[in-house]
Formats: C-alpha cells, structure tokens, sequence
C-alpha cells in the first residue's frame, strides 16, 4: 500500500467542520472523501491531523490515505483539485512512508486567531477575522499570553464534558502581530483540547478589556473551572496553519 | 445645505454595480440611498465618483450627498454603517464645502486588477482575484504596460458602442506587484472607459503569453478598434482603489 500525504487549505464558512459525520454531510472530510474514492474507484477513509470545528477555516491542515491506486503523486493532485468545491483546496501532495499517521505522529499544530479591532469593519475580511470595535490593552493580553506558555492542565479552557483523557497540554509559544486593524493571535502547542483557543482568546480579550488583572489565567489554569474562564468567541477568527510532524 | 463626501469599501461580489438602476435592485448606491434617507426622513441622491461594474469591489470609492440635517460626521458615520450590510462599509465622512462634486472633482483614480498566478487557487482570494493558472511573462507585460502610459484615444480598450464624448485619456502609472502568488496591477489615470481595465488587462495577458507582441499595444492604440484588444476579463479581480482630487 501506498500512503499520500495531503497539505489542505479551506474556508470553513459553510461547512460543519472537518470530520465527516454521514453521507450527505457539509464536512471537509467528507468533500475530501468523496473526490478521492471517486478517483480510485472504491471508498476510502482521509485520516485528518486532528478535527476543526465548524466555522474554522485552515491554511495547512494534515491528512493522509493509503491506496494502492498507480497514479503519480502530481495526477492525484490535478485530479483532487479539479473535483472539489473552490472554498477547499490541496496545497501539496507528497508520496510518505506507510508508517505516516497524520494524527498520531503530530508533534505540534500552530492556529492563528484573527480579531478586526476596529469599529469600522472590512468587507473583504469579515469572514476571516472577528470583528471586536472595543480597543483592547495589547500589552496586557500579551502578558497575560505569557502565563499559558509551558506544561499545563487546560481543563479550565474547555468545553468537554466528560473527561477520560489527559488534559494537561503544553503552549510552546504566543505571539501576536499587527497588520493595520487586524490582530492575529499565533499560537503554538503540542495539542489543544475543545474549544480551548476559543476560550484562551475569550480570556485574553476580557484581559485586554480589563475586565479581568493578567492574574486570572493562572487563577483559570488552577481552578480548573470552565465557569472562570471567558466566553468561547466565533470560530471564523480561527485558522489551523500548520501541523509539525518534528 | 452641507455636502458630506463619503469613503466607501465594497465586497462587489452579490452587487449589479455602483449604478442603482430601480428601486428593489442590489447595487451599491441604492443601498447607501436607502439607509442614508431613512436616516435624514426624505429621499436623497448620492453622488459618487463613479460607475463600478457588476461584481467589481471597491476600497476607495467616494460619493457624497447634500442634506440640511443637523447629524454630526460622526453619528452620520455610526448610523450608515449599522445598517449597511457587511458587504458595504462607509469607511470615512467629512463635512467639505458645497462646490464639491464627487464625480466632476475627480482628478484622478487608482484601480488595482489582482491576478492569482498559480494553478493552485487560495480558497481565501478566490473571490478578490481572477485565478489564472498559465505562467505569465511579467516583464514582457512591463514593457507592453509602459506602452499605454501617456495621453491616447483608448476606444480600442473598451466596449463602448455608441460614442459622443472624447475617448482620450491619460494613463500616468501601471506598476505590477508580486505578492506570493498574487499579481497586482495597479492602474492610475485620470479616467476610465467603460471596460477599459479588464480589457488592457486581458490584452497584458495575452502579451504574457507571448500570443501577442509587447508592440500589439501601439496597434490596438493606433487603430483602435476593439477587435484587436484582448478579451474583457472577469470583473472579481478588479478594485477601484482611490479616487484623488488634487
């Protein structure tokens, strides 16, 4: 068996996330699912790095497939792009060893948080930033930013229910760059729980509004309370960037 | 009476155009006329600098409006932009003196075509660029841009049928950026034919594609006849970027 490393850009807009949930969905795995099966001829499962919510857009999400399928890497490419909707498209396409996983061996995901903050909005980015008018303290939210950098329980930064697994995750970096109105929150991780971007930038922002002292993140990571924690903020500020496999 | 001019953003893509052509269409100024006289409580007429075609965008584009109301700039500003839809954005107001006419004031505009130069499309600029996979020979495309720099008859640029008017203008700069995949032809001259962009920029092409020689330029200006002009390319990828009165 071959395995073929996708690289994947998509608008999240009208879709209900990356996982497929059944055959007549609105998910990027589905789309992708369904291009590629067609194109080899029998049903075939994508294995994503990791899900995107609905709403969440991604410049460089992960996924692989085996097939024993002959066509070279640049046929598969062409053929993918050809078939699917224009608001998903395959970036790269590379011939990997079949002990790729794109989930498992996941070593690290960078998201980029776009906030509009500014009254007067874009109408070329609307879809792609969250539109915030209030002015934010920059320099708190980056302090603040500094407190969720290490090895932590975010538990207090999710919405999962029922918990099995481990929760302790670990933000290696949090940058936030400037572009005219346009904040773009960079992050960094081994891995985020559900919704834990959503509800760090929900956090950051009450910091920023001072609303909440910088403090409050450690009082988040140590209470372990989702109730602390700010409010979970619109998915369409949210991109995946990339995935690191070392 | 006070004379307001208006800065105006647009996302083109679901309008007919600048021009409101009746009362229940989807264009740009009969939507800022319909929030602006709910606003004033009497119909009112905006000016604005200029047609855009069906599907063009704006990031500059000026209008203004006469009106006896006692509004401040600012609650003007508030006021249009709540209930303009998120497509169209009043980007500035200032209050200017009567004589100024949005249109015959104008001395000058910027236009920026966009050309997405990749056979791999961003589901992001998909709908801000025209995609157009062929490789381009961007410095043939320099020297034939230079070509149309200057005062010339242009009627073999455009699709105007009946003409009355002079068909002479200026063109004072064309400079191309490259931005990753992104071409971005920036356009000035004190004035535009009907078309006359998307076709200097499907004749460029076509000189980028070596179907054409950088000297085909001086014979479409010389005999001027829109047969020999390239086709009109798709108006996505099209802004009117500044309008300058001085």
């Amino acid at each position: 068996m071959r395995n073929f490393k996708l690289i994947i850009a998509y608008d999240g807009s009208r879709y209900q996330g990356w996982q497929r949930l059944n055959d007549s969905d609105l998910t990027i795995q589905g789309k992708l699912e369904k291009v590629i099966s067609e194109m080899i001829g029998s049903p075939i499962e994508i294995i994503g790095s990791g899900r995107t919510d609905a709403g969440v857009h991604a410049r460089g999400q992960v996924a692989n497939f085996h097939t024993n399928s002959s066509l070279t890497t640049h046929e598969i490419h062409r053929y993918i792009n050809q078939y699917l909707p224009q608001d998903i498209v395959v970036t790269e396409v590379v011939e990997v060893s079949h002990r790729f996983h794109s989930r498992y061996n996941a070593k690290s995901k960078k998201y980029v948080y776009a906030i509009w903050n500014h009254w007067i909005q874009s109408p070329f980015d609307r879809k792609y930033s969250y539109y915030f008018p209030t002015e934010l303290d920059i320099d708190a939210m980056k302090s603040a930013s500094r407190k969720l950098i290490g090895t932590h329980d975010f538990i207090g930064f999710s919405s999962l229910k029922k918990v099995k697994k481990s929760t302790v995750r670990t933000i290696y970096e949090i940058s936030i760059e400037k572009k005219g109105h346009l904040l773009n929150f960079n992050i960094l991780g081994n891995g985020f729980l559900y919704n834990m971007i959503r509800i760090i930038m929900g956090s950051l922002i009450d910091i920023g509004l001072h609303k909440r002292d910088v403090s409050h993140i450690e009082e988040i990571l140590a209470n372990k309370n989702r109730e602390d924690a700010g409010m979970t903020i619109p998915p369409h500020g949210l991109f995946l960037e990339e995935v690191h496999y070392q």
